[in-house]
């Protein structure tokens, strides 16, 4: 993978915002490997993605960011200059549950996640054999009732101590506190093991058990106060039938969960996924 | 397709009921097409489907059936045997949406649909000459607040004229009454334009587009007197993304909506759904 | 639908193109409604496609067209320049089986078809009365080995006559001769009922058949003068098993092949198709 | 999991068969957890397997078998009668690439694989470690050119002295030797990272990146001595575009192999996998 600079915008629309900005690129010599845009018609809102190459550009973003500020001032825009060279950094969240954190690990360790796993903060110790073989810190910070705050105050700190980007709750089975919602407000990214809507909340396999759905799905999204609300990123489904009961049904999602929250933090890391209200655009080609 | 004899039973769970039964079949000489079983472990409950072909039972369903009545009552038996040349009889109804009314209508037409469409009734009269090319009887039965009991009134009185044994509602946008429900129960089937239990009710789509999910999807179920809640028979779905707008789902939704309706009745005209509680055991190998 | 025009460009990469193109259609007042870019990175080529509302280029056609006409020439682009008030006219050929033609002519009637089906030609004559039910000139050419030479004269005679741009082969089982191959290149659509490059030719679901494999397909293609191996356009499969006899393949698979075909076409007829060598660029969000 | 008798049956077809076994089954008070049939009309053979509770037998396997042997001669059976409890023995082939790997060591340790892995055959060293982190014996046993007969001397020894029931090929880039292929007819699984019959051989995803298909697949297989034209168990699919580069579709391709490989192994493990002449029947309900 070449290096490359990815330009994020979104901005109230107008007429020649893409010619400004491309203009802008092309006299710098930028060459542009990949570019998305999306309007939202109704809100007049544009959306914009550039990667380019960092070669092209003298490999030299501090200068390119600068030299950008006047046409973002211009237009209002909110935005991000991101380097593929300096990858987001990760928290994984754990429980007890192994397949989503085994999963992005070996994602991970095969140079196949664009991000760096930073740790991983677990409630339990089960999985640290694993995580440690990975050679990744791996911090035991238990949770109760009566602990939360601490809690949370101690896993706020390692985060912050670890530099990290995002979070990913993988299949962690705490609730996040409002204050951390708001701090780390897109960019705590949670897989839930339902089809979004349906089955907010707890045993969701349960749930579409009893009600006799024939697939059942799993949604990552970003981490708001209202449980299983925020901004959803990927979801995906698998056929089930009435011979499956809830073991197959759990057995069944593992695979849906994974792949769903390997997806959706995939297009996270690469500056892929736009907020916007409590929605996503997602530019993933 | 040869003629076919459909033996579909639902009993308490016991040692022997496939012995007994098969030995019953053996013993006349059925010849078996195709045979399902299931077991619902924890409410010990029983379901099986055969389909024996009817030459190698002299072509006689009523001595089988005649035959079969002892073993019925010995296991406490729900049951039905029904034959292939006695295809059900369908009503559609529809409103002024065609596409599941066109494409059930067309199936139907290239003996496709193992049944019979008895009779069309819409609440507005626009899709007559649609149904008329079918040669199909079509009946404009106008509902309004006002005239809702007479019009049902009048509605069941067609659908008995014609000898109906299943109603279909291809996006016929009214509320069945309580107590149609309740005569027509496990023979009304409706398509609704959502994955349920997501988005229930009036528009599914403006409702989805709101919540920003990545998959929409339809549900082919029973009608029951809770709104979009009976047994489910069949669900199917589609990918969308932030650049589809609420036509765009309805237009990719269309033809979830035709598929997951045209599996869903053909399974109930095969007598491959069996209703257990709110929910359906579908052998639809 | 608003009235767009749509700018499709393909032309040797390098930088400033995107700038160049973006700034001419800012300074006249362009306002883009979707943009996408592609490039062919091992090949340095260029792909772009603009939608751009028609009112804000004061519906002038023309003077767009002539003033964009030095850029065009100075990156050496392969380029169109379409209305969207004026649709491409179709001509659909068929045969004997009917569910692709009858699920386009559907579509068009409804006005879900971004084109305007300007007659069927059909080598039998079962499907006229279907046909002119939407008023549509039915053209019955028969072709026999001895004939073809002169059916297909007159067939391009028809299609001369109607002016169509685009040929949709809706199951027609005959194979175009090399020379309307030629002069139709890239106009030409077909639908093969299987997942290409699996089973070119003859019974494509006695093919899979016999091989056993666990989904079958069907893929939307363009006619080139070798069998089925034209760029591909679309493609989709449905999932089976050994309990499907061929029958069972062909009915699961004309689904298929209806919603492949109809994907594909309406990709097609709004210029989201770009061929380059034996394969597509498809721009379809 | 209750321990269960599995009892596979393929024979000739004929009226009573069924009633023949669940007579037997009933009579000594088996309990049916699970039943399938199937009946390839055309060849008339019948194929069934039994899912019996264990218990309800008074965990009597050799008791119940040698009751059985009767019956299978008189239907000429071709049988099995395996006992869940006695899972089979997996090898697993692997070269550099570890995804496939990966996936069942972790799905086993998880219990979430019905069998036993046995050993680890490699012709590259590189994977030891993630192999040895499992506690599963690993062996690295090069293959050239000119060693390879006694390389694969060398690996049926290593399989014997496991007592090794199955052999996946788990991305392991060698072609198993004729000889082996007929001693172990049915017992070796390979997953090839293309739809087949699409792309046999060499680099499949590069042949699909040329042919410009819309959706890449994976297929689970059983190995005969003719390359990737073995029984196929299962197969999965996955979508792309023109936007997706060679690494871009072994990336995808990577998540669909370990799944297709999961399922066909699993189902294998199970006993649910007939083999018929070239083609298989899947009791996977």
């Amino acid at each position: 993978m070449s290096r490359v600079f990815r330009l994020i915008i979104s901005c109230p629309d107008q007429v020649g915002i893409v010619a400004k900005v491309s203009a802008f690129i092309a006299e710098r010599g930028g060459s542009i490997v990949e570019a998305n845009h999306h309007t939202e018609v109704n809100e007049r809102w544009f959306f914009m993605r550039h990667e380019i190459l960092a070669t092209s550009l003298g490999n030299d973003l501090p200068a390119f960011k600068e030299a950008f500020e006047p046409i973002a001032k211009q237009f209002n825009m909110e935005w991000q200059l991101n380097d593929s060279d300096k990858p987001k950094r990760i928290a994984l969240f754990a429980s007890k549950e192994s397949h989503c954190l085994a999963d992005l690990l070996y994602r991970w360790h095969e140079q196949d996640l664009p991000g760096e796993v930073a740790c991983v903060i677990a409630n339990h110790d089960d999985l640290r054999s694993m995580v440690e073989w990975y050679q990744v810190p791996f911090y035991h910070v238990p949770v109760s009732r009566d602990t939360k705050p601490e809690a949370f105050a101690k896993t706020e700190q390692i985060i912050e101590q670890h530099e990290v980007d995002v979070v990913v709750l993988a299949r962690y089975m705490q609730i996040i506190p409002p204050n951390m919602c708001r701090d780390y407000a897109g960019r705590v990214i949670n897989i839930h093991h339902s089809f979004l809507p349906s089955f907010v909340g707890a045993k969701p396999y349960h749930q579409a058990y009893e009600r006799g759905v024939k697939l059942i799905g799993a949604t990552c999204h970003y981490v708001t106060e209202e449980l299983d609300a925020g901004p959803i990123i990927e979801q995906e489904v698998i056929r089930v039938n009435h011979a499956k009961n809830i073991d197959d049904l759990k057995r069944l999602g593992r695979d849906v969960e994974k792949i769903t929250l390997a997806r959706g933090l995939r297009n996270h890391l690469e500056d892929r996924v736009l907020i916007h209200g409590n929605k996503t655009i997602v530019f993933d080609l």
